[in-house]
């Protein structure tokens, strides 16, 4: 195993790699937009809260910063390609609020296709180094039944995707083995 | 597809799951200790920030508050029973630093078997609803070459170890698509 000492960024910081993209969809008026977000976390059980660190560069944090409010979803293998194109045009350039998807309860837009969303109020923003954490409350849950067990996890046929920096995949069927 | 409000606590919040565990390495004096927190994520690039959301009801939370230096490990599939023991006891109970582990550059301990480790300062911790994110800077990286592309990305031959909640998985030889 080799090792180095790091003092500036690093050479690669992929290592945690692949991981499943959370794509954030916000609505401003008549504005849609959605990007998806590898560095997404739980961050609290009791109040529900997860959070999503974007770079002040992204479209997605001005509008997210005056709407308040947000969705993530997660998406099938399937949608590999939406998702990664939705990653590499910014909104300034491309509407994508073209892109097939549903407001949800609070109003917030929803990329079809999911089997699983969250719809959340923006509690915190916190800058850490070059990117600032949006931490939101979950205040309603999206579900594709069939594609969840009763905890509300991706069942085993369920082909997930994966995002590690450029590539897309997908797990093994043996996924889920207890 | 189904939907529903939520007020408080989730009936199941693991829909984004399964990710990959980074296991968090802490030492304080002669105590060492291991915990897999599956709340992780990236936060900055530049500098390299890396985040875990612990429980104060977790051992390693309190250890860590007072070391203010630590270690996350990524580990492959053939790890998960170690990873699950692991997360399954407390450090108040066994005494974990008996596991196979070595001392990085810092002084922080690293699970042996990783494909990759970071060693990191502690810059904050801030308090999210029943979690704190403890958030720390890369100070020095470990890589099994052998495992990880020029991007320092696991390699598609890697096995990696995915977790969800009590479950474990690993994805297929195809993960790793571009």
């Amino acid at each position: 195993m080799r090792s180095y000492p790091v003092q500036g960024p690093l050479p690669a910081f992929y290592h945690y790699y692949p991981g499943v993209p959370a794509v954030v969809g916000v609505r401003l008026g008549e504005r849609v937009n959605f990007c998806p977000a590898v560095w997404n976390t739980g961050l609290s059980a009791n109040p529900p809260l997860f959070g999503v660190a974007l770079s002040p560069k992204r479209f997605t944090h001005g509008l997210l910063l005056e709407a308040r409010r947000f969705a993530v979803s997660f998406h099938p293998h399937a949608q590999a390609a939406l998702v990664q194109w939705l990653g590499s045009v910014s909104g300034r350039e491309v509407d994508k609020g073209r892109v097939p998807h549903f407001l949800g309860r609070t109003g917030v837009p929803v990329l079809e296709g999911a089997y699983a969303a969250y719809e959340l109020e923006l509690l915190e923003v916190r800058t850490f180094g070059d990117h600032d954490l949006f931490v939101g409350k979950v205040v309603a849950v999206w579900e594709e039944e069939a594609f969840l067990d009763e905890k509300g996890r991706p069942k085993p046929g369920l082909s997930l995707l994966y995002y590690g920096k450029g590539l897309y995949g997908r797990p093994s069927e043996e996924t889920f083995t207890p």
